[in-house]
């Protein structure tokens, strides 16, 4: 069974392939196709008659024609409990956000109609209940009220809102479309739990607006705004409102704690902002809560969305506001509901496609601002209660839809007794969980460079601004990329004793060197940025090797490069090679090269520096490279004493 | 001799190193080595006392104290010839640019006084000669003509210049300070080769101004405003200037062919301006030449540079143009410094350090801006010159400024009768040959993408302008940098028959695929940007190798991830990797590792992915894997089966 190594001088050693590099158009293909299809998603295509292509690309492109034939009465009632659920969490998260945002509340209720109709035509996600979030709504408020003040003009602003939702839902589409799902990568986890977390201690402070019921506030969203601000008005702190939030606020976390301890009673947490509405709506309209310094939401009109088309405004004064605000809503709100999307689909064992969930996403905001909603995605909070209430498929959007609908047909009014002061309870309870202290711990035992990154996100949200905060932690996570590009590891291998094996000295110390060769492992792609580094690296990897040999009375003639790992090169990176070799030459020292792989070895060919090198001088394997430097290379020296 | 290999099953198949992790500090420490410190330049200092180690720094810190004590009349013989060969090119060159700056000519012979003795003292290079540059002359007059008009205000200009020299010199001084030669780094061949293309180009045209004898021109420095510039005073177009131009160019251009077909006739174009210039102030004191509408340089005063340390202007008012001017050509300099430094020290085996060449380059240019000079650096053709004349040492720099030193006492006023249209043809001529058709198709053949980038700062250059077609080139190679990370290679291995070697299977068709096992290659770091990718892309290799499977009645068991090409991880990548080993174990497939590197099994260690997947499923090499999974990970089913 064992295999038999070729290393009789009869056969050639060398069978490395050395066959002419592939076309461009095809490496050009290829490169494209894993650029924007690494998912490959017309595999099933190939080889079909028309009709059968059609039908299964209607089928990827509106999901819903996927699982509706397939529905039945069984699902439904799942489908139903989880819909239910989900509305009530819905309504009250609905408003709380919209008053977040600065808008009028119905705006949340609408947002809770029409864009998980949307979602649930053209979503692949069973799981996502489509909804507000909390750290958009901050954003698109904090962005617009730099142009536009939302007591004295509330009319402009709101058409502002409803741009910068177009705009976050053309760029979302157009990501989509173009596979750019590539861009939303680039917002790693850490940045993510670091952003989520300075975001969710900022609206924290600001609910203290809510729960103090103070009048006078700031519109700065940075903490030492905020915190001053409570300091400046402290003298308006009513002590009913304070009284009635805290108790609402001790409620909500207790139900929290419930959920954790007991899994099984989520439902208890889920209706618990509901119960708190509803509750403080009875409170208000029996204890006339108004006259004792506790404010309430004021009127909310019956009936379904009304259009918005004519209020989407493009006035150049204004319009930078909305497309920054867009832009940036647009990539977070990406983020966060793919990143909750795959997270369930995994559980589930299932796949999601990125690039289809922004399609899908993109389309229900672009449908949402002609109807009267603002930015909606998947959130965290509810995409979990409609998992854990045991969703089976998209059709729970349509229930919590029909829910939304009845409600603003005939309960909306009720509503607006709500008091602020139990929304602020709300999004205050929602945001306690979502700072992730533990991840961030974790972070900080694991990966030092990850936690910084996290850091960075917190403190640049919470003290400067959410825009630059978020740029500040994404711009240290690509200098990292970049780092780790332009400083790759590089290690000296040893033979392992009685093996064939050759590693890492560090890593396996009893790892033996061979006599007058050093043997070096690359890694990463070698070009521009990393190959002047790396000719020093080499360069001082040699001259160490040649100190320590020379005090053995050894001599170093022969460095191996094993290339399997790496995975491309650039011109730079082979020049850099030729002078590597050229140096090293002068030293007397031969340059032989160990497993190129198929990138590599084209570009090493088409530059001709194989040629250069000489064929006798590329090998397929570290001991081949070996065996070659004794035999073929050296005959003069060698010839005779071995073998 | 061959090694024997360990397959019994009494021994361990599993000699994998766990132990644990190194600490963050010692991590820490040899990241920021690598980082700042990858040529280890105090290694020689390592155990020696106090007094050895002073010398030591000293003759490291300030080269001349390495290369002077052994420096002897033989090599100054040599010296000398070089020193007084640049000399004769400083004098037009340091003209022509000047005006190219549109600063007074005199400051141009000032720059190749001053600054070539600093450099003499701390610069490490031998071959460098010190001088202005075309390309960083018009960038500093493209930005501060913005801000004041030459014409109008020319001692503001001129101060402004000064002052964006200093900029420049303190910027390279604390790069070289900080080594963060890193920076240089990322700009790469192929952005200096279009850079330099478009920049030679759009100055080529620019000289038509002279040449053709135009008074009035544009100040814009895109090809199509030069062009128009030309058409619109094309009325203005002196016969006289465009004879004596095109005759300079033709001899200069001749020459320059000369020195092609005959490397060693290279004085003869190394002279050649020096006789223009010569024979230009001879031909316009004798033929009056004024008069036939052929201007000339004008008068130049006799003595050396004066004191410009009071000129230094910082008024907030304008300080951004010389800021703006500084940044960007302290960056080209030193590229193009470091890059012909490094580039002839390869030649003669030598090593020199960019981090030390950039002081070196900093501080000539500090005292520089203070002694009436502007920027100066190692440019690529007069260095050129220095190197075929035979230099030595850097003495040839002090030979060079002594000439100058001799001229601005006595000649100077001498040359004050250069025509312009002899500077023009001077600067065309050395423009034509930096234009590198044959390079630009060298990179069209062997890298699509590098042609890409350098075709890109050509027509950025040529069109917009020179600063955003140089950032637009970088940037496009930054994306290039962060597509190799978030895309990085990965293959099917396949056994090479009759070896233990383990193969990509499309570079190396005839390799064999192993029963109820798929074998993956993967590459680069895998962290954040590319992890999602790698999900996509290693689940679409599963479903093909099964449905390839499938049809041959055989079925997928193991995944093996080969992580030897795996450079570092980060928290991002390990939750890929475990969401990777769920998906698969839903499908009944286990994942095995392989050969991870040491920063690589050290993140998996904290991260307890190891022990979550268990120490059973982690092997040294592929076949180690392969064997594993036959007897151990499948006992029920392998046991008996064989061996």
């Amino acid at each position: 069974m064992a295999p038999v190594r070729i290393t009789s001088t009869e056969e050639p050693l060398n069978k490395v392939n050395f066959t002419a590099p592939r076309p461009f158009t095809t490496t050009l293909k290829s490169d494209l196709k894993e650029t924007f299809f690494p998912d490959d998603p017309f595999h099933d295509f190939k080889g079909k008659p028309f009709p059968v292509k059609a039908k299964k690309a209607l089928k990827y492109f509106v999901p819903i024609f996927e699982w509706l034939p397939r529905y039945n009465r069984k699902l439904f009632m799942h489908d139903l409990l989880a819909g239910i659920t989900i509305a009530s969490l819905a309504i009250p998260q609905g408003i709380s956000y919209a008053k977040l945002a600065n808008i009028p509340p119905i705006i949340g209720l609408y947002s809770s109609f029409v864009p998980p109709l949307i979602y649930s035509v053209f979503g692949s996600s069973k799981h996502i209940a489509v909804g507000t979030v909390a750290a958009c709504s901050l954003i698109i408020a904090a962005t617009i009220e730099a142009k536009v003040n939302p007591v004295d003009n509330p009319q402009l602003y709101l058409n502002l809102v409803f741009t910068a939702t177009l705009v976050s839902g053309v760029t979302q589409l157009i990501l989509g479309v173009f596979r750019l799902g590539i861009l939303v990568d680039f917002l790693s986890h850490s940045t993510i739990t670091g952003f989520m977390g300075g975001t969710a201690t900022l609206i924290c402070l600001q609910q203290l607006k809510g729960i103090l019921g103070l009048k006078h506030f700031t519109t700065h969203t940075d903490m030492v705004s905020v915190i001053r601000a409570i300091f400046k008005n402290r003298k308006e702190i009513r002590w009913e409102s304070t009284v009635v939030g805290v108790v609402f606020l001790v409620f909500l976390q207790f139900t929290r704690f419930v959920k954790q301890k007991k899994p099984k009673l989520f439902w208890v947490s889920a209706i618990a902002p509901m119960v708190v509405v509803t509750s403080g709506c009875v409170f208000a309209y029996v204890a006339h809560a108004e006259k004792h310094g506790i404010a309430i939401v004021g009127h909310l009109n019956k009936g379904i969305n009304p259009s918005s088309l004519k209020n989407l405004d493009f006035d150049p004064k204004y319009i930078s506001a909305p497309i920054q605000a867009g832009l940036i809503t647009a990539v977070i709100a990406l983020a966060e509901g793919i990143a909750i999307g795959r997270s369930f689909a995994i559980m589930e064992n299932e796949q999601i496609d990125g690039n289809k969930e922004m399609i899908a996403f993109g389309l229900m905001n672009i449908v949402g601002s002609f109807t009267s909603c603002y930015l909606t995605t998947g959130p965290f909070s509810k995409t979990a209660v409609n998992y854990n209430a045991g969703c089976k498929t998209q059709m729970t959007n349509v229930v919590m839809s029909m829910c939304m609908m009845l409600t603003l047909f005939f309960l909306a009014p009720l509503f607006g007794y709500t008091p602020l002061v139990a929304l602020s309870a709300i999004i205050m309870s929602a945001m306690l969980g979502l700072i992730e202290y533990d991840k961030a711990y974790h972070l900080y035992k694991t990966d030092k460079f990850d936690f910084t990154i996290c850091i960075i996100a917190f403190f640049g949200v919470a003290f400067i601004s959410m825009d630059v905060g978020l740029m500040l932690s994404v711009g240290l996570a690509l200098l990292r990329a970049l780092l780790y590009v332009a400083r790759p590891q590089s290690s000296k291998l040893g033979n392992i004793p009685d093996t064939y094996l050759y590693r890492d000295v560090e890593q396996y110390p009893g790892a033996i060197g061979v006599p007058k060769t050093l043997i070096l492992q690359l890694g990463s792609p070698i070009y521009f940025a990393n190959s002047g580094y790396l000719r020093e690296r080499i360069l001082r990897w040699v001259r160490d090797e040649k100190a320590k040999k020379d005090s053995q009375g050894d001599d170093v003639e022969y460095v191996l490069l094993d290339l399997g790992g790496v995975t491309s090169i650039d011109i730079t990176g082979v020049e850099t090679l030729t002078e590597i070799c050229r140096s090293l030459e002068a030293k007397q020292i031969k340059v032989v090269i160990v497993n190129p792989r198929l990138e590599v070895m084209e570009k090493l060919t088409l530059t001709h520096f194989i040629d250069k090198i000489g064929r006798e001088r590329v090998f397929l394997s570290i001991e081949d490279a070996i065996e070659g430097c004794k035999f073929s290379l050296s005959q003069p020296k060698g010839y005779g004493s071995e073998g």
